[in-house]
């Protein structure tokens, strides 16, 4: 038995787009942009990152962030991926910024956040987590464009409270490094 | 032959969650949250309704909005919907607005806009396209509490630039009315 699942794509009675569809069942998979929910979280005047585990990317440097699980709103979703990828429990303070990928057809949520309480450490899908202090981050070893663009709405909305949260820089669509 | 497609739920390899599965081919329907992308379009001091051609909520008012089609950004999604549903050309202006309907697994993103061009008219998911003063908005015939949420939002922030997008409101989850 293989997992072949949907592989036909038909525009379903009353639809007006391609959908794959169960050649044996006739099931229609319904393909929807996938939400992602992250956080740039600073600790005094330095900032968190993990160091990834898993492909893609296993190696360099990222936010905390992942995809949005059913039931979940996007503040629970960065809290959850905190705790899951640097066993850090936080307080979410703004939304930073939305950003968009269509390319893969995902939509990030970035927030801004603290540590709720003092600790964090490396989860399953990081080898490490650690605090860097602005001028220390590694630019050069960030796992995805976003991750930069999230670091520079924090740096440019350091000290405002309320604020439109950021897009993509002009031109940009999040096309891998 | 029936559309059966993933109907069993187990945890996969790898993963610490349940999972649809499909008994036959053991295709993994991964499901994610949905996001809904629309906007609270002004026309002059009037706000554009359309009152629902379709299921759920059939015949009452809503904002022009849907889900998030896959490669859009949701900037895109909402235009789109404005398009389908109102026949109205929209420049969007801001983000007004972040809620979650946790029930339902669905993040709306929705965005303060103008017309574009000048004219509107209902789209096939329509009954008809209206504009109404704020007095005159049909509050008791809307159809989800989300429109309200928004229109709300909308008024909040009228004549601000640079904000936060609001939220639910305290304790409200967006269930049904």
């Amino acid at each position: 038995m293989t997992a072949r699942g949907p592989t036909v794509k038909a525009i379903p009675d009353g639809d007006d787009r391609e959908r794959l569809t169960c050649p044996d069942c006739g099931f229609i998979a319904y393909e929807n942009p996938k939400m992602v929910a992250g956080s740039v979280v600073s600790v005094g005047e330095k900032i968190m990152l993990c160091r990834r585990a898993i492909e893609p990317r296993s190696g360099v440097w990222t936010l905390p962030a992942g995809y949005l699980e059913l039931n979940e709103t996007p503040e629970e979703g960065a809290m959850r991926e905190a705790w899951e990828e640097a066993r850090a429990r936080i307080a979410i303070d703004a939304l930073l910024a939305v950003f968009s990928v269509p390319r893969i057809s995902q939509v990030q949520l970035i927030y801004r956040a603290t540590l709720a309480e003092p600790g964090f450490s490396a989860g399953p899908e990081s080898l490490e987590v650690e605090l860097f202090a602005w001028d220390d981050i590694p630019w050069d070893d960030l796992a995805f464009p976003s991750v930069r663009w999230a670091l520079d709405e924090y740096k440019a909305r350091l000290g405002q409270t309320a604020f439109a949260p950021g897009v993509n820089p002009p031109g940009m669509v999040g096309d891998r490094f």
